[in-house]
């Protein structure tokens, strides 16, 4: 058997076994082709099969409607920062809420194309330790812009704001964790490496309707309407980081689908927290009602101890509990494939911590 | 033993099989790490050092100077083609040779910027079966943008233009197939999916003395100055593409490094061309001198017997020898990867095509 160590990693993060193994073995000749999955062309039959099954997956496990494209795009959330207010920022203004580093980021990037950014609602104040529950959305702004789960402040959104401008979300730490209704947003998009596949591809959902408002002009491979148009085959697209995330969805479709992921999540991410509330030694970040169900963090008394715990549970087969070098602490990041077995074992370990230290 | 098909595809094409083998085996448990090397967060020490050492040995085999910085980018040569005059046309003007559909692209994307190209040579005069030897350089262009290898049309410079401007050369297709010194060029950009790795990720090697002109403002990843002042670590780099790129290197300097595959991509090349020039049943589309070594063109006597010849070709186990559906006929691309018992096999599957038909 594989040896398998318990990689609580924010991202690139764990996914399921059973992709690895059957990735494994069919990398060399994939299903008889008499070659790899990367070594085909993206325009061979068996690709497209990849391709048009894995977008069919991502639809039918979000519920997504004919309304919407599909997209797979490179460059990771941070390009979409960029793309987004150069394709849908028409009138100069876009509201964003700033929940985080990954927020910020957003804004900046709006802001370096000279848009005006009406910030709606901050959790600055508070060092991002909550989500913000009221708004000062613009009458004008071109779209909202919110990140659905902070991965390194530890907060999401459990229901999300009523705009009347389109609402654009970054979804990367967060998507097909639970189940959510698409119709409430113009455009959603997840780097992969998290929940949905390995690092090299950037899932887009977007609404169709909402592709007819981008400007002409634009660099080709930076409009959304180029890849829509080419269904993600304008160029080579990143066939590995695809095939991947087919797994990983027919995966989620064999494990009881978006809401099936949903239960077990809300029960893994209860045993941490239970047992991070148990006792003062171990503190938690954000308030109850704001906390995310994928990246669980804490502190301890001290930094030193905060050290030791990181050292000590990782030669404990318990990997990745370091939070962001930007805050600190500790942070367990437990994504749809994070099993519920590590998590009992971590709390284990959190007791007999406390009780050693 | 695994069952391996020729595989002529342009692009994503053929691996050497180690390379493969390797990545199978180590899939789904890295090193002993206990987890694959696409759970691994890029941060991590592990893959830390096969992003230091897939660079490394990039500089090794192309004997790169200290003055070019190495970068691992996404979004392909598409993407580039929009990089290279957001970031380095900085007075308005670029020359640009166009030797073919890649160039086209590459041209069109500077005019959408605004920029004034100066078409310094063209072969679309003769459909693109050859490469111009004289050039109308502009004395003010920011720089001059070749396409050093076209997979459509099978030609390829065997020496290149030397340039006032900083030289920039879309070497996708070609890129350590021979020998040739990086110093006469202010950028090289590589899609991997040729000669170097899978899709995913593009190599890009560039001036660090042009990195100081590109201005400031741009969107943060459309700068080569994020990428190149972050390690290609800015954001979360398509992990599994460098992976494999490295994997390819260590193959390349396992293999006789450039000089050696130059040489038996001569042999190759040779076995196939001469072939083609026995006869007149087949046509080579590229005058001589021009012939690409990795991608050859030829014409059948009918458009219906071009079809035939795939059809049986592939039933055979020589697949993907259809030419570019922008231009048709046949085409067979023979990268670093490609073996040579695979051109042995095609040229007496020619013999016996032209005798039965």
């Amino acid at each position: 058997m594989t040896k398998r160590i318990y990689n609580f990693s924010a991202g690139p993060a764990t996914l399921p076994l059973p992709v690895l193994e059957e990735a494994q073995k069919d990398f060399v000749d994939y299903k008889g082709a008499g070659m790899s999955i990367i070594e085909m062309s993206h325009r061979s039959k068996q690709y497209d099969a990849v391709h048009q099954e894995t977008k069919a997956a991502v639809k039918r496990l979000l519920n997504i409607s004919d309304e919407y494209d599909v997209l797979f795009m490179t460059g990771g959330a941070s390009t979409q920062f960029a793309f987004i207010p150069m394709n849908f920022c028409t009138n100069g203004k876009a509201d964003y809420v700033n929940t985080g580093s990954w927020s910020k980021k957003a804004i900046k990037e709006a802001k370096i194309q000279g848009k005006s950014v009406n910030v709606a609602a901050s959790s600055e104040d508070k060092n991002f330790n909550y989500i913000p529950t009221s708004f000062k959305f613009s009458d004008d702004a071109s779209y909202v812009h919110i990140t659905a789960n902070n991965t390194i402040a530890g907060t999401q959104y459990k229901t999300f704001p009523k705009t009347k401008a389109p609402l654009m979300a970054d979804m990367s730490s967060d998507i097909m964790s639970k189940t959510f209704d698409v119709d409430q947003f113009g455009l959603i998009y997840a780097g992969a490496q998290k929940n949905i596949g390995p690092a090299g591809v950037c899932l887009v959902i977007v609404k169709k309707a909402l592709l007819e408002t981008i400007p002409e002009g634009l660099p080709t491979m930076f409009s959304y309407k180029t890849h829509a148009a080419e269904d993600s085959l304008y160029n080579t697209p990143p066939v590995f980081a695809i095939y991947i995330m087919g797994l990983v969805m027919k995966w989620l479709e064999a494990n009881g689908g978006i809401a099936g992921m949903q239960k077990k999540n809300e029960e893994k991410a209860k045993i941490l927290f239970d047992r991070i509330d148990k006792s003062d030694y171990y503190k938690p970040t954000v308030a109850r009602e704001h906390r995310s169900l994928m990246n669980v963090t804490f502190r301890l008394p001290s930094e030193d101890l905060e050290k030791k715990f990181i050292t000590e549970a990782t030669a404990a087969g318990l990997s990745g509990l370091k939070g962001h070098r930007s805050v600190g602490g500790c942070r367990a990041s437990i994504y749809n494939a994070f099993p519920k077995e590590g998590i009992v074992k971590l709390v284990e370990f959190m007791d007999a911590f406390e009780k050693a230290n």
